[in-house]
């Protein structure tokens, strides 16, 4: 771990990130030593900085803490906190911020390579994210929201929890973002109400665009996902799982274009088996 | 700075209440060495335990933690930050999580002595609180929202910014809760869907029922705010400000009990010269 480009595990308990999760996160995957969609997950942190007005770092820096955390050839997560520092009066930022950066690096988590071939379960969850245009999109540090429906389940066989906003619609899941197949067209939920607008979600839409097939973003209700002919989930780090079940309805995977999750794997971690080699 | 029963100003950096403001806070008036309203800072901290699922610590050893930064007659201010502590996996909660304490000690803040004796002038906030019941009410550390008001003025003049929830009604200050007189009844926003319960707030409520004039929680419009005679803001530390202007309109700060003025003043700091040696 490297807090302000020095090793170490401590940070100054007058941090606003802690006070009031004033600051940001990212969360990037690294193969063979270098950390995936570096520019995406670079132009969302800026996006975010805008955001909440906290002074973006150079990307360089950035660059060089991370490395710093990474083996040569590693397979790890690395993840970002950028704070606002400390100080100020109360809730009012200080007018000269020293943000905060905390590197750490963490083992990748170990799912079954089955929810990537065959899928995922995913349950439906009770609590819901508010409605807050100001934050939406946003990888900030509230995140007491996923917290709490994270905890609605501890069952292993689930994967995922499905979030919907506070006026009931389908809008993520706990750390992933959900896509519709419908006759050969992918569809994903808005994120400018609530919710984080995921980097591989963007590599995704990009992707897809680039094949002539663009995704279209629309609110999704129950309905939509009973009439998908398939779901699936992204995140910087899974890459792509096809939804198996949801709330108890079974989905067919093989309506999730091939190209798109073979386009989708070499951008994450994937399983420690590579899909490839099993299909 | 006392963490976990030790000196000390340093948090483990992989601490939830970093990573995702898990975990909730008390500020307390601290008045001749004891902590003010401590039976219901402990109760409202207990409730947020109960809310977010963390084990609600001994009040006892809160209060002897407390005391550890307390020097005997001081008049202070003491922050109580309670996280879920470090571990789990991503946004699920450890099993048995180890909650981490910080007990910080401030100066108190120098408002000026008119603020409490002839009002405070109020801006109207752009940012608006999210509606979220699952949270409405608790005193957590995801802050943004006010973070982001309280980001809107810098004019010193400027004592408080009024938020409203996401469909337009006026709910709480940044830091203080809302109260109206009109005919010489009471009112405040209900904080069912979104805000901060207040000891005060629940003070005054207690002082008022009382008294046999019983405040009623009840929606507020902007037009209920155009119609009242009088408006006053609450909180642990202050106590009671009368807004002597909001959003451009005056008010008059006679409409505010007496008795109640007089009563709240024991249980803040108030200004530095008591309101009592002014009036």
């Amino acid at each position: 771990m490297r807090i302000n480009g020095q090793p170490g595990h401590a940070l100054p308990a007058a941090d606003r990130g802690l006070h009031y999760g004033d600051g940001l996160f990212e969360t990037l995957a690294v193969t063979r030593g270098e950390p995936l969609l570096w520019e995406a997950h670079m132009a969302r942190l800026a996006r975010g900085c805008q955001h909440l007005g906290i002074r973006a770092p150079d990307p360089e820096l950035l660059l060089h803490e991370c490395r710093s955390e990474i083996d040569a050839e590693q397979r790890c997560v690395i993840k970002l906190i950028l704070t606002r520092g400390s100080g100020g009066r109360g809730y009012r930022p200080p007018a000269r911020p020293s943000s905060t950066l905390i590197v750490t690096r963490y083992v990748p988590p170990d799912h079954p390579a089955g929810w990537w071939r065959d899928g995922v379960r995913v349950v439906r969850c009770h609590t819901r994210l508010a409605i807050q245009p100001r934050l939406a999109g946003v990888k900030h540090l509230n995140r007491l929201e996923q917290v709490l429906a994270r905890s609605e389940w501890s069952d292993p066989q689930i994967a995922e929890g499905l979030m919907c906003d506070a006026e009931g619609r389908p809008v993520e899941g706990t750390l992933s973002n959900l896509f519709l197949v419908r006759d050969g067209r992918l569809f994903t939920p808005p994120l400018e109400r609530c919710g984080v607008a995921g980097v591989m979600r963007a590599q995704v839409m990009v992707l897809a665009a680039e094949r002539g097939e663009p995704v279209q973003e629309q609110d999704i209700t129950w309905g939509h996902l009973g009439e998908a002919d398939a779901l699936f989930l992204t995140n910087a780090l899974i890459g792509l799982w096809p939804v198996r079940s949801l709330a108890g309805r079974d989905y067919a995977t093989t309506g999730i274009p091939r190209w798109l999750r073979q386009a989708v794997m070499p951008l994450a971690l994937g399983p420690l088996e590579s899909i490839a080699t099993q299909a």
